[in-house]
């Protein structure tokens, strides 16, 4: 596949996701082993103190990381993982990178990283993750 | 606090998550040490599998573990969890129950069991969570 | 196979991992879907404040996770885990026990809870873990 | 501190750990946000496949992040980690390195990468970790 295809491959995956339209995240960049997601912040999308809701800092990691093992094999599915919130985030948008960090024919481990990006692109780390992602069953 | 007013206090922090609301997320148990939320599940909430998306299931994780360990401390902050998918969720709703494993002054480590329950009212073990709540900063 | 072979064949793949008999682990309980591991504490298990290290603890965790995964598959591999400790262990034994809360035909999610036994019975939960067994490779 | 009172801080905090004294670990780097743990492979490490013990993996880096985390305190508490398992271990030598990601005052964020080291000096990743130390109570 052409990284053209793959991105394309992406982004067909993630429009057939009616919970990420609905939140209307992006795929930034997307290549073998690695996925950027992002997802502009509504007010819709905060918690009581008016931070970020952790549980949409964890639809994202999620996905980012589906996404990054999901490149190595057409399609993935995520097994389990783990985030751990480490700032308040601020800013408009919040940014998923993604990476795989081992992979076999049926399991990618894979890494995130969380940050808000704030209006002059000035990022802040606000969660780290950790997960396993399955490749589709043969 | 009486048990009437714990129920009250966690109503009114789930209303005031707009999150929460914009999901319609509902709190149908909150008791000391003890919380389970609901949510009736919409075609914008799944995969593009046909499921729930990873994501719903995070988010429902998160904020369960939230209020189990925040009703021991009026409110309460998610440091960290983790939760494995352990099998596709069908049905019409989910179910989130989360209790207090152990607590201390400043933190409680909670789990939760989350539920695909269809229309009989047949539960699905859908996913299993881990994480520690941090008392609100005195 | 009967609950005697199950216990004879756990106690088998515990004699046969170098590690336990070098720490002195004994297998308490083996039955489908649980596993019930214990230590005998000795000076050479703790860390700097005198408490059990974490180390030994999740070694704990980690093999009692694999056996009660093990137990529907004949063998097992630990995928990942995660454990929260909770309270420090005080006593003269550790005692760990898990269970399978789901399991398919490739892989089985476990729980485990970590006590510290005293000399007259009583048990503090010290740790809670969470993770996953693979079925051996067919 | 300077670097070597730093490192010299260190490796009193290790050699007052009986179960790394018992282990044979050492502290190959010891810097402000950093460390990395080593551990000499011995035959009783293994488990019944002939490689290293999940358990012992697990210690280091549950060690690695503890050092790496209570570098910025002085000391440290592993509060819960996070570890998987993604290559069998093969090799004279564990090394683990940990790694501050975010750090605040009471808690840090940090993550291991663990290799087998074989006569060559060749590494290969065989688990990832991720965890959160605790600054010792003020």
């Amino acid at each position: 596949m052409t990284p053209q295809e793959l991105q394309a491959l992406g982004e067909r995956v993630l429009e057939a996701q009616p919970f990420s339209r609905f939140l209307g995240a992006r795929l930034d960049r997307f290549v073998e082993g690695e996925a950027q997601l992002s997802l502009a912040l509504k007010p819709e999308f905060l918690q009581q103190h008016g931070r970020p809701h952790g549980g949409v800092l964890s639809y994202l990691a999620d996905n980012a990381l589906t996404f990054a093992g999901g490149s190595l094999y057409g399609d993935g599915l995520t097994l389990e993982f783990k985030i751990n919130y480490v700032k308040a985030a601020k800013g408009d948008t919040l940014v998923a990178r993604a990476r795989v960090e081992s992979a076999g024919r049926q399991a990618a481990v894979c890494r995130c990283d969380l940050f808000a990006v704030a209006d002059d692109g000035a990022e802040t780390l606000c969660a780290v993750a950790q997960g396993t992602i399955m490749a589709p069953a043969a």
